[in-house]
């Protein structure tokens, strides 16, 4: 082990997030992974649950010490459910690591959202607001200090990205925000189960929790948030901050990859809206975002063009007969929807260059 | 030849709509294939074209002689490009046939939005009045003895059959119908373009057209005349008529297939929304209907339920958190959507049960 | 009912071969289901499990008291696991019906091989001498009066049907026939396995059972008697009946199909062969057959040209460089392969036209 | 621009091998890529014809000045069709360029054949002798100072990787090699083909060049003189040196990978075998190779494990009934098979550690 790398630990890393972030970290030149854990797998070799990595990623899997992963570790990467990680990680932070949490668990600051979205009670509400949300693009200058990272969810990044743009300077109403999203099969995890086997899913499309699908209240408190940046800025008024938005998830034979395509109106402040204006206004939004690829006028985002990178790729586009602006994003939903971008985060907590390691991670053909 | 079958010929009769046309009449029992027409493979077997339908159909392809043709034949069935079926149609007509078009030079009623919709001006505005737009769960005493019927495009179908039970009975706002519907690569046509070549979309998903699309003015047409009927009952008032809708279509790596996911809101007519109610109203309409299932309460309409088919699956739900109803309907845009539609309304243009031949095509896995 | 319809029950019927055999009898003029069972899902609708089916086949699943339902069908195909099979198929036969069974329990005739291959004791195993194997192309005559019908594994009817034509006129050497197969994922059955998981199984392709799968002795057998027919006609001798056979299978990422390439040596009895005549062998033998498609010299099988139907195509070539035949056939795997091929055989047994039911089944785009 | 990089241009960079080309160098610590040129795209940014390159490689196509191209690089890749090739190849090496070529035409050391199996008379045949076939397996020494490489054709990496220890060790009878070997569509190119359309190819399978590919004798060669060190040794003699092989392409539903299946017979030499004996052979004679990766007795190769890698995994087993063995192999036909092994040959040609940019580049899920 070289000791000027930072000490990766992953727990419950043979899902598919886990699979990413070690597909992430062992082409990261500053990071050293430590600890792999796995319930279902320990003992065998990560390349024995996937072999692709044989020769790439031997490194033997353990049940899981918390207490000894946490003070070897620099930073514990957590993949586990909802529920489990609100009682594994304040066990991580107290023995000293530093934490990015993928669950639903520490994403939230109103507590009552969370309990009512996630039905559970939260063990340890106190950090809540301790917790960074890990979106990079909008928490930066927090992430460097932060303790506990509470990674987005797949289809918040991909929302909240292609709102944010407008929701901060009021450019769009609030009171319509319609998100018609579709997901990669890889986003339902790794399991044994006949909804998503090959027969059952290939050539399928379906919508899915089309009411009450946990992603929404993530997706309209961090538009609230947002949407508060206007009020600020006074572009908007208290009545404009989104308290709720609809959304509707989609399930799409293909493995990895996400695309949400939303649909808003024009507020008064957007003055003589017009597509190359919705184009504009995210040219000057993201210009100095590595990961967030503003494609050119009309030119719209494919999930294919994002497949195992940690880029988002946005464009809209306006509809005079109807005064509708159309958003619309693409990412991998385990690249900038999950692991890639909580190795995205981790560079920032480290103080490193915040695309080392994730430069040049795509797929051609 | 039995002489007591309908005799059919297929103009255009190698693309997908044309071969899906020949799949369904080789097993419709009182139908029989007179001619073929090819510009690109005339000379050749349908088998040759299409081998899966080796000593099913081997019909030799004609190039076409459209007058011999249409004295030859009970029922001509169209699938040229529009702008091509403008000039043919009328000579089938003229020479004795009934014709189904699968173009959309004979779908508007108004010819200024055909026109520019289509950029092309029309030869023959003067059958516009007369063609029958071929939805036979709408149109089915029109059907009955038409001439012309204009076979509608497979988005018209999938948000027009999801859409008709609300919008007759003033049960939504019509000011913001929002369509996001996507398709399977088949609804490009059969051609040699690297835009649909394996490599290419395998794996991605898009938008595409996502302000003026033509099918978005269809769309518009004949909502407007369904939102008329509301009126008519007393329903909803003549600003309710529809004039505009959105619309976006997808494309998603899938042979056949179409999915339609419509954002709408209730109208104060409709008292006490729920899911359930949704439900009821879709049940209700649509209780005599064989093609269109209406989805039990919360089941959500699937692709895969109706590859090959000629049905179209529907559901809805209502969000109270955002007063938004959610519309779904699947169907195969080769079969619902285009083909077998243009079957079932030739079934009612010669008094036969509509199901005749279309009852049980269906895919299983 | 209608009583002049032959009475057809399956046992097993949610599998992926169960639900084949629904699609096909639901359009067969000449039968009707009776009873369907299924431990898994008794007191559901078939089409709760398959919503595919919904207003097509809506019979509710039984568990299933076999002596009922063999006294009330004429014919119960069961589609149950080996080992399970060998003592439900007495029951039934006892009770008056007449049974297609899709295991691998009664389609040896050496007791000792299909005990080896299957490592089990067989219960009956003075069925096995009367119990007919269900190729109608080659035992077409036994299948008219049998009683008990061993539907034959997938595998096997795409090598044998690709075989035949040259071991029973001796034209092939018989001490090195390798064949190597692959079929589709829905070969695994309907199961939550992670093996068959969309995100596992996509883009994948790979060799499995590579040494000893089953099929194996079941191919060797029928190529046994295959051969013997050579011996018998005084153009082979008895060392040259077929022991073993080299067989290799394979998974691909599609859903259905299966395609076997075959490779053998001319031997002295073919004499000038070259691609025309392997081909013209393949037109000669198979002149009556239906559902042998037999390509045009130099055209080669495609799984897709076969996808939901019950056709086998074959055609093969000459490699004079090294003195090879190769052979290869297409079929779908559920199709030819199991379910259709069990329809075709059951018209045999009840004097229908071959075709009944299947001659239009295919699938076009 | 940093002077210690290697300068790489690559002609013919837009197809599917000059993509995946781009991918490796932009990710490649050493390398720094000068010209990209491309006859139909020239003038536009490369990420102009491949969007998910944007931000990651921009540089703008040129229609390509040999001459100058080759005296700025250290190093030429050319990735043009075979006859093409021929041509280009010497004007850069004349003027000063190191050159791996992908095409054809300069694989072969015997003249004729070559003629023979690409039907075209070739302009520069003194080439040949000097060319080193680009498999740093076996021709690592000769790598390291070749002045032209010929880059091995995909399914020849494939079948040698597999062959080559049991050929130079004299461990199987060289009489009877039969190739059954499966490729993803992108191995026949970027290109508007209906053969190559998503919904032709999706759910196909097929065979394809069954006799005279021009690989067989590309694969042939190669075979002649690894068995010929099989003489050398003593293990084999004169009559053993291959002189053909059979082999058989197929075209499978998956972008990217290759497997090849492969069937011998132990010769004399190989004492005692079994499929672990197999296994053993494999270890041992790969135990150094970085990039052959031999799996765990009895686990097969699989094309998802290599998918967007380096790699290529083997195995083997032994069927004593037949005396038959089969050896496996995988690998990505655009990594292993043509762009990635080109950028491990340019590793040798340059002295740098022969996995450097290449050592983790996997795809996970």
């Amino acid at each position: 082990m070289e000791s000027n790398k930072i000490k990766i630990s992953i727990i419950g890393s043979t899902g598919y997030v886990g699979a990413e972030l070690v597909r992430g970290f062992v082409g990261h030149p500053y990071a050293e992974i430590i600890h792999l854990t796995s319930q279902s797998f320990a003992g065998k070799k990560f390349s024995d649950v996937y072999p692709v990595f044989r020769g790439v990623c031997d490194i033997t899997l353990e049940e899981g010490d918390y207490v000894k992963i946490a003070q070897d570790s620099d930073l514990v990467i957590t993949a586990l459910p909802h529920g489990v990680s609100s009682k594994t990680v304040p066990v991580l932070l107290e023995n000293g690591a530093r934490v990015i949490d993928h669950s639903g668990d520490f994403r939230y600051k109103n507590l009552a959202t969370y309990e009512k979205s996630y039905k559970l009670d939260h063990p340890h509400p106190e950090l809540l607001g301790e917790a960074v949300y890990g979106l990079p693009e909008f928490y930066r200058e927090e992430l460097k200090t932060a303790r506990l990272v509470a990674n987005p969810g797949c289809y918040p990044t991909c929302s909240l990205i292609a709102l944010a743009p407008f929701l901060t300077q009021g450019l769009i109403k609030t009171d319509s925000i319609i998100i018609n999203a579709v997901s990669g099969v890889s986003g339902a995890g790794r399991k044994s189960d006949l909804a998503y086997a090959f027969c059952e899913t290939d050539e399928a499309f379906k919508p899915y929790g089309a009411v009450g699908h946990r992603h929404t209240t993530e997706i309209a408190e961090q538009c609230g948030f947002l949407s508060a940046k206007a009020v600020e800025a006074g572009k908007a008024t208290e009545a404009d901050v989104v308290k709720a938005v609809t959304f509707t998830p989609h399930l799409a034979p293909f493995k990895r990859g996400m695309l949400a395509s939303i649909y808003v109106r024009p507020s008064g402040v957007f003055e003589g809206v017009t597509s190359e204006k919705v184009n504009e206004v995210y040219q000057e939004f993201y210009s100095n975002e590595t990961f967030v690829r503003v494609l050119e006028n009309k030119v719209l985002p494919d999930v294919k063009s994002v497949y195992g990178s940690n880029y988002i790729d946005v464009n809209g586009m306006y509809d005079p007969e109807t005064d509708m602006i159309k958003l619309f994003s693409a990412q991998d939903n385990l690249g900038k929807g999950a692991a890639l971008q909580a190795i995205q985060a981790a560079n920032v907590m480290f103080g490193l260059p915040e695309d080392t390691g994730l430069g040049s991670v795509i797929r051609g053909v």
